[in-house]
């Protein structure tokens, strides 16, 4: 990318979620996305895909280094001690998003095809997740109940962290989360 | 329903299942479905709102009868308790469709659109059950955890149920599955 676009990346997204949130997802094209960014579609297309991509690129890099980590932790750990590790490594995503985070949130709940496009994301990060757990040698169905358990901690972890008002930092979040999913299974 | 169309709903099933397995679901139309069926278009309208309807139907029921019995487990139990007793009520409905159960999920695995429309069917229980636990006076996080947990529970045990070659019955995996999901979050 040239010296000449610096960040474009970033203005893209920040212009497309500022239409999106304007005009509605459906009304906003590439082309005014570009112009209000101040930069030509090409140079989108040199970043996202489409439209869509932008409310979703982040997901490919969360699942990643969420898989990264659980297959890092050590052998001797348990399941869940690796999941944990996993949900410490995406938690450092989230520092300074939030506000990029809440208005994207607001564009995917309004939009039936980007809340279906949201639940494969996290479904596809479940389904990683327990192939990772199964390559540590985690037997079925202890992997994929894992998998899902804590693909189910990061999701109300995120909406908490993404609610009104809320202003604690998502590993605190993502821990508090762990904390009660732990205390509903054991019966409390 | 006419005296002259028995058990028609079932027919149309069947007929749909199996042409969707001969041809693939987006070939199929209804108006093959009602004639392999021995129906009429009308008919198969009067019991499904269009094909896709065929495939889902069962979901709504599902939902009911998990939230009631959910809703009605006595105030004193504990959330999971609660939450055991609507997987045990929808076990029960289980008892005889594995065949039309393992042909509904290859179908649907070959399709993009409904694999969504799975995955929206789970989200939406999700969302049920939260609520349901929320008029119990469970709080957040907790509500949402455990009813996410819940699912994930129903999720891989639904799952091992359709496996080739399992013949174990549905309320022993659900069993087999909510003890898995209690070992893992112990730290086991």
């Amino acid at each position: 990318m040239g010296r000449w676009e610096p960040d474009a990346r970033g203005r893209l997204a920040k212009a497309a979620l500022a239409l999106y949130a304007e005009r509605g997802y459906e009304q906003t094209t590439v082309a005014e996305i570009a112009k209000r960014a101040g930069l030509t579609e090409r140079t989108f297309f040199r970043h996202y895909a489409d439209k869509r991509e932008v409310l979703f690129a982040g997901s490919g890099e969360l699942e990643e280094l969420f898989v990264r980590a659980v297959a890092g932790a050590p052998e001797s750990v348990a399941t869940l001690d690796a999941l944990t590790a996993g949900l410490d490594a995406v938690a450092e995503l989230f520092a300074d998003r939030r506000e990029f985070a809440r208005r994207r949130h607001a564009v995917i709940t309004a939009n039936a095809e980007l809340r279906e496009r949201e639940l494969i994301k996290l479904a596809s990060l479940a389904a990683a997740l327990t192939d990772t757990l199964r390559s540590r040698g985690v037997a079925e169905p202890a992997a994929s109940l894992a998998a899902e358990a804590a693909v189910a901690v990061f999701k109300i972890a995120f909406e908490r962290w993404i609610a009104p008002a809320e202003e604690r930092p998502m590993p605190e979040l993502i821990r508090e989360s762990l904390a009660e999913l732990k205390a509903v299974t054991s019966g409390a």
